[in-house]
């Protein structure tokens, strides 16, 4: 196993009725807050009204800022920080699923931050520049990104189209609220982005073909057939307590460096993503959906195929001996499942065409070559993208 | 799945040479430090010299107290907080597996805790008295208790020949380091009883009949799997870093809360064997190794018998379709993975004869019944006992 540190400071408060603990939370660190959101789907859940009463019961003040786009954006980040410098805000509360946790973390970043945010700290990463951030704390209301309890966060410059991350282990929040039942309402394509940006992740930590982590392996494992368990049951019967609990939990387990410890990941799938999304803003989980099994399939080689048939057997059931027949009917079920959740598998159906793929591809290797299973060029990029089409 | 609240505020600096980061995780936490170990096995290693070496390096002033038995005891527990108020100490470094960590824990309490110590705590266990403790970090020695990123200790009284638990959040270690090449020379019997142990930890967190917690019962079996894989390894090759490692960590996320979020568990073999080593001070490991298969065949019946055949399926590979020969077929192979490590399974190999089963059933039954998989009484864990001879 590689060394590592493990230091997870978020507390975690799981459960229905959670959201009780928020004033004592909020108190432990700020007085005057942010109070940070997407669009509507908080009000028609209920959940506005009820963090409001219980901050207007408990005197805290605080300033609305609502709108957060998925694919969150730097101008909404930029507005949020004029907002706190402006306001002296000094705790930030995000009220959403991962976007609206990233943008925070960005906004926490970027209210103290003196020089170039957005070159310095996501396209240059000089993370060592930042010296203060601002607390924040999350009420989530979706499974997917695992930014409830990790130090990242990821931003769209709709200016430039590009779309890169940050991380920071100042940015972890102080605490997160899961309450499964918020995640009730989510539309069945949403739920299901969700479900395939939680195994993404996972994918990325798992995939490498160096023989190191067994355990964090496992655990990695242990997860996906969580996700592929209560997938299905969620997308049928939305408030099935038990898979939408299951799922809340596999997502913050799935990104918070349980599955990652000691283990050398891959990371590829995303830096391919990041660059979909950032120049179609189509929905991130869709993007890594489409590409994975492609991937899969392209970097698949005598030396790494153990891992894929690894996954195939621990997650899947394979009962094939030859590791290359289980890899390849791990790639498949991989692709079945997706689109059992009814995600759409190519590129085309989410209006992205050859036009720019080179270019993406281009962009997505500027600064290395990407990922560890096969470490690829710009070519490599390209022919994936070409197969996902 | 149950609600829950996870907060894992003990930070891990895992793998060879972390020690390097003692002095700055002391410094942040304490001035004047108790250095607690037990035998000479730290010295052997030089473990011991590289400690105080650091220590004066850095003027940190300490005050030693050696000697922590396995079942550690409240005899040592008394001296070290006497040693701690009389030198006006403010923190504890635990060198050691979990009896030199549960030790230090039970003296960080004992410090400033104005009753009955032993009755109030940890036999009727009125933990909300606890106002105040002192910090703790720990350099682990051996892969195990799970101590070193937990809330809990367990203590002997040697007096009453009483061995209790206690919890509670603010003893939880500050940091803990984990070197695997410190468990390199861990002998052969010490390893296997550490690997029955973590074990022994999973099992009483995922053997509950109740379906819930899907994702920390798979959890919990990668775990299972990863100890299962390397015992064997580490016994056969002890210096071994992939092995010893595994294992390490292994023993650490077993008994953090993670393989228990939101899942009911059963806890009734710690129970009984608390009583063995109680009266008989045998090694903990031995004794829950011995019981364990026992009380497997003991619980089984028609409610539960899918979580044993879920055990047999997902951890040993059973492929057995009926539930029963599938749950029997795993609790044979338990029993067998023991006998292969070489600990001795029955209760005569350690010395324990008939005498005093039936007064051990009773006290471990005192105060309520035991176990989910079955509520057991007395005659219950004293059949389960009998069957251990």
């Amino acid at each position: 196993m590689n060394n590592f540190i493990y230091d997870l400071s978020t507390k975690i408060y799981f459960g229905k009725g959670q959201i009780e603990n928020l004033p004592t939370e909020i108190k432990k660190h700020g007085t005057k807050v942010l109070f940070l959101y997407g669009k509507n789907s908080i009000k028609k859940i209920g959940l506005y009204d009820e963090a409001i009463k219980l901050l207007n019961k408990n005197n805290i003040e605080f300033v609305e800022l609502a709108g957060v786009d998925p694919n969150p954006r730097l101008s909404t980040v930029k507005e949020g920080s004029r907002l706190c410098r402006e306001n002296n805000l000094d705790f930030i509360l995000a009220i959403g699923g991962g976007s609206t946790i990233d943008c925070a973390k960005a906004i926490a970043v970027d209210v103290f931050y003196e020089g170039d945010t957005w070159n310095d700290l996501y396209k240059f990463g000089k993370v060592d520049t930042i010296k203060k951030v601002l607390p924040v704390g999350s009420i989530l209301t979706l499974a997917a990104t695992g930014s409830e309890m990790n130090r990242n966060t990821v931003i769209s410059n709709e200016e430039t189209e590009e779309k890169y991350g940050l991380g920071c282990d100042l940015l972890k929040p102080k605490f997160s609220i899961l309450d499964p039942t918020y995640t009730f309402s989510v539309p069945k394509n949403q739920t299901a982005a969700g479900c395939a940006d939680i195994l993404s992740h996972l994918f990325e930590q798992y995939f490498n073909p160096i023989k190191k982590g067994f355990v964090s392996a496992r655990i990695g494992e242990a997860i996906m057939k969580t996700v592929i368990e209560y997938a299905r049951i969620a997308l049928k019967e939305p408030d099935n307590y038990e898979a939408r609990a299951n799922l809340m939990w596999a997502g913050t387990v799935a990104l918070n460096g349980t599955a990652s410890a000691g283990k050398p990941g891959d990371w590829s799938v995303h830096g391919m993503e990041h660059e979909l999304s950032a120049k179609y803003d189509i929905t991130h989980g869709v993007g890594l959906a489409i590409l994975t099994p492609r991937w899969m399939e392209y970097v698949m080689n005598d030396e790494n195929v153990y891992r894929l048939a690894d996954y195939a057997r621990n997650v899947w059931g394979s009962r094939e001996e030859d590791d290359k027949a289980a890899a390849k009917e791990g790639i498949a079920k991989t692709k079945d499942f997706f689109l059992s959740l009814g995600i759409p598998m190519t590129l085309k159906e989410v209006g992205i065409n050859e036009d720019r793929l080179a270019e993406m591809a281009k962009k997505a290797t500027e600064f290395y070559k990407i990922g560890a299973m096969k470490n690829m060029d710009w070519q490599d990029v390209y022919n994936i993208y070409k197969m996902s089409l």
